[in-house]
């Protein structure tokens, strides 16, 4: 397995070390025994699983699916060694308390090896991803006992756990789920109910799963505000920690996917054969607000997965493109010549140039999303992790859908430079292509990020968070005055900026009063903003390359700052000027859709 | 089978007759016995059979790819019963002459007939079109022997045909073609080579094949010069047409796609354990001229296989949009309110007016490429026919490129309507979606349409081919003037004409002397230009529909009048400005792509 199909570590280094300045973070209490060593051997550590444990069954667990025989779940072996590696390396609980047995990294860190898990396989990667989610929420809202019960099991990974939301009646519509929840005379619930789409929601990875289930206390308001959260293990944990007797979550079928096959996906029913016996997770109804805690997170994970198929793809096209001769330049008409390598082809090099620019770009992104954690929890005044919240709250919603978008657009441009042969199962490009297109569905399709994004996020707080992004990028604008060669994209970021910001005052009285209205074209909005968060991203790398550049010492380090910054240049000229069309149709308050009569189709 | 599933036959009857007026061409002699009813009655026979014979396996066979045991490639029977019931029908020959068993359909109706097969089932029917596409070579630059021995067989289905071009070492480059066509003493050449990605190019669904192959014959001229084109069948043709000894055609092994899983797609290799005979179709080194012949149609075929996929999509989605209840208006905070059908959300609108107007638009251009074709056939003066030809020639790039690439565009929106379900393979849209991605690979990639188009088609005999159509869209623009909502649509389109004759102008000098550099960025004036075209067949039917609509006695077709004209407003508002950014990036010759160095990613 060669290293560079995972990750471009260059770039990593990049990213962490010159972009984000993650060695800084060793200066908080927290990382004080941390070092940019430390850092390192953690990376290099999950590198190596993911490249040796992960990687190698992707294909071979897309193409045998979970079994289940009535009674188990079973999936190729490899998974489990997997985990099993993944476990014992400890990155379950690579951010958390060292009395937890954690490692006290910080986000942007665990974030970054979370990654290379990520693009060696997505599946495998996701019952870590979900594990460490669920055990997140356990920490912040569960009681001691709950904490007794299940954390350290979490952290672990003797447990796995699940987040179970959706149900089949109810879809994104959290306002209509039924499943019920009636309170013992032990203080324990009972749950009754269905849930669909529940992945890593049954299998013998783990010695247990545990279920955060949202679910009715019978008698509370109804929609959302009458939801709770609640802990629902598929076996009981006894007072000392060990297992105990199946509880009655039982698999009501498992789900056939176009991608994502190495995870579960299930119909799990809870309560219909006996007693599903659940624990109230915080306040009663109360649920909402915990959930999104999870939520939340899940939503990075997910926009981080997302870049890291695209990733994949970007790496084995350019991989694929200096190895394979085809054709000659169409000025070269002599048959006698020799066939040159497609990246010689000047619409390769677009389809690598734009895989480059949408993932590497997204990748800074997400990397900023998990920095602006870390920001939240240990920054260094209280106003530093307000600041930090908010903004992260405002991105949220981007960091999710851009690179769901835009890195799937990237897994088809792998498949095209393959040509044919990309169409093949015979390669990887295809899967990564089907793995990545559910990610503009889950944790919240594409329309529920845009409405968070235009309908709350952007107007929370008189618009406070808009207002820290525009000082953030305010202060990038003047970072790029030193370098001459990106003056024209500070002026097309801040004139791109401005268009946002007009747009967002020309629509607020229709947000107030008229909010189909004026969310009727929310998608187009997050489309816009996603553009503008994505250039400003670029032009804070090209800021930092354009700096390195006359410094560097050899000549791969030239190249990739020569790359970073064509890159930059390219998201520029190519991507960032669709944003000024979509902001004037959106200040015309276009109507075509909403005045679309059902009937009229 | 809902009817509506495959087609919405009211868009099919507006196209037909009310946009393309196909009822003129029953004064044509060739057409002289037919009539609106019998095209009618071809058209109720495809879908009928579409529907109850092909519709119906388009999942199992997803699911059950064929299987090779060494011996025989087999497949599902459902795949044999259809393509029975669809040679029953005679449509194999719908266009062909009365004295072939043929019924001398015009063009745009077998094209028609056509979409509904592929529709119901793109796997499938693909054996039927390329078996109608190989015969069409043969008919055209066939012998009279070639003609006797294979054509009527392929006509009616007994013999299927095969287009075997591509090799492993050359793939989208023919000029790098080996494999070897040796004369022999009685006239016939023995062939050896390797092929792949030769669709439907092993099966026991029909009698015999006939593979058309390109080979060299030794000592010709290298690169393209030198290939000429060979009838290879499976199985030798004895004199009075039966069936004779097996050639040496061998299945090399089957390739395993993304979707069109009921496709074969075979690796042959030709003479490597025998003896392979093939005959010479038309003369020597002159193969090319001849496989272009074929694969213009199926470039075209390509396209309307793409339409037909968003389509199926469209409709499902459409449909499942009516059914499911799904949340509430943004303002309508009431959990105990019902849900709301999907359709009733402005983002679930936007998603199928999307849809609507890419597969709506590429199935006006497709349909009215098969126009074209009968205006070659069949026009009324030598002029008509020229021009008609140079209007399909210019359009045949965009036919191939723009629907491969918008109508999987509208089978992504497709999947996102149905939410999680939509990722599933319990309903049908994630299997479109597989299917669809192909089409911008087979029969000459994304990036040689491209340069195809800006680099041949649009600079041909001085421009004649872009003058031509300039004429065709001024005669739409001013058939708009009567219809006072169209204006500004009609001043759109004018404007972007100019622009991007402007930018074909300002191309030209570069064009000739630096063909790299203006070719770097053909991709963006494919895309730009297939926006325009598309564009104008909105206005082509938004013309039609405005006529139409103060006419209409019934509320059904004002509904469906108001729906096109919506359609195309939409198309106008939210696609066409795309064009102009594009336009002016590639006037200014932007050089990104091409100076971005390979070492620099």
């Amino acid at each position: 397995m060669q290293d560079a199909l995972i990750i471009n570590s260059r770039d990593l280094e990049f990213q962490l070390f010159e972009v984000l300045e993650a060695e800084t973070l060793t200066r908080r209490a927290r990382h004080a025994d941390h070092s940019r060593e430390t850092f390192n051997a953690a990376l290099d550590t999950a590198h190596a699983v993911a490249a040796e444990k992960f990687a190698t069954h992707n294909r071979l667990s897309d193409e045998h699916e979970p079994q289940f025989d009535g009674e188990r779940v079973t999936l190729p072996t490899e998974v489990k060694e997997a985990l099993d590696a993944l476990r014992a390396t400890g990155f379950l609980a690579a951010g958390k308390d060292y009395e937890w047995g954690g490692m006290q990294l910080p986000s942007v860190i665990s974030f970054a090896c979370l990654s290379l898990f990520k693009s060696a396989n997505i599946a495998t990667s996701s019952y870590a991803m979900l594990t460490t989610a669920n055990a997140n929420v356990i920490e912040r809202f569960g009681s001691a006992v709950q904490k007794r019960k299940y954390l350290q099991a979490l952290f672990e990974g003797r447990a796995f756990g699940t987040m179970a939301l959706t149900e089949p009646q109810a879809g994104s519509s959290l306002s209509d789920l039924v499943t019920s929840a009636t309170l013992n005379a032990d203080g324990t619930y009972s749950i009754r109910g269905n849930k669909i789409f529940i992945s890593g929601g049954d299998h013998e990875l783990s010695e247990n799963i545990v279920h955060l289930v949202l679910a009715r206390i019978p008698g509370g308001p109804p929609g959302v505000k009458g939801i709770s959260l609640f802990t629902v293990p598929k076996y009981h944990v006894n007072e000392d920690g060990s297992r105990g007797a199946r509880n009655d979550v039982a698999l009501a079928g498992l789900i056939h996917k176009m991608g994502w096959r190495g995870t579960t996906s299930t119909m799990l029913s809870f309560g219909e054969h006996g007693e599903c016996i659940g624990e109230l997770v915080g306040e009663p109804h109360q649920g909402l607000a915990c959930m999104f805690h999870m939520m939340n997170e899940a939503r990075i994970g997910v926009g981080l997965g997302a870049v890291m198929l695209g990733y994949r793809g970007y790496l084995a096209s350019l991989d694929y493109a200096r190895e394979r001769p085809q054709g000659r330049r169409p000025d070269n008409k002599n048959p006698l010549d020799p066939q040159l390598p497609l990246i010689e082809h000047a619409d390769v090099r677009r389809m690598l140039l734009a895989q480059k620019a949408y993932v590497e770009g997204a990748y800074a992104l997400c990397l900023y999303a998990a920095r602006l954690v870390d920001e939240q929890n240990t920054g260094e005044s209280d106003t530093a992790r307000a600041e930090a919240g908010l903004l992260l709250d405002l991105l949220t919603p981007v960091v999710k859908s851009w690179p769901s978008q835009w890195c799937l657009e990237a897994n088809s441009l792998a498949i095209q430079i393959h040509g044919g042969y990309g169409y093949t199962r015979e390669y990887p490009v295809e899967q990564f292509y089907r793995d990545n297109r559910l990610n503009m569905i889950h944790e919240g399709t594409h329309g529920i990020q845009a409405i968070d994004l235009l309908g709350r996020k952007v107007v929370m707080k008189q618009g406070a968070a808009l207002k820290q992004l525009e000082r953030e990028i305010e202060r990038t604008l003047e970072a790029a005055h030193a370098h001459a060669p990106l003056q024209a994209h500070a002026e097309a970021l801040s004139q791109a900026w401005r268009e946002l910001t007009g747009t967002v005052e020309a629509l607020l009285p229709t947000l107030a009063h008229e909010s189909e209205r004026a969310l009727a074209n929310a998608n187009a909005f997050l489309e816009a903003f996603g553009h503008i968060v994505v250039a400003w991203t670029w032009l804070r790398q090209a800021i930092v390359a354009s700096a390195a550049l006359p410094k560097a010492s050899n000549t791969a380090d030239m190249d990739f700052y020569r790359g970073k910054l064509h890159a930059c240049q390219w998201f520029f000229r190519w991507e960032l000027p669709r944003v000024s069309l979509m902001l004037t149709t959106l200040r015309g308050l276009d109507d075509t859709t909403l005045s679309m009569a059902p009937q009229w189709f």
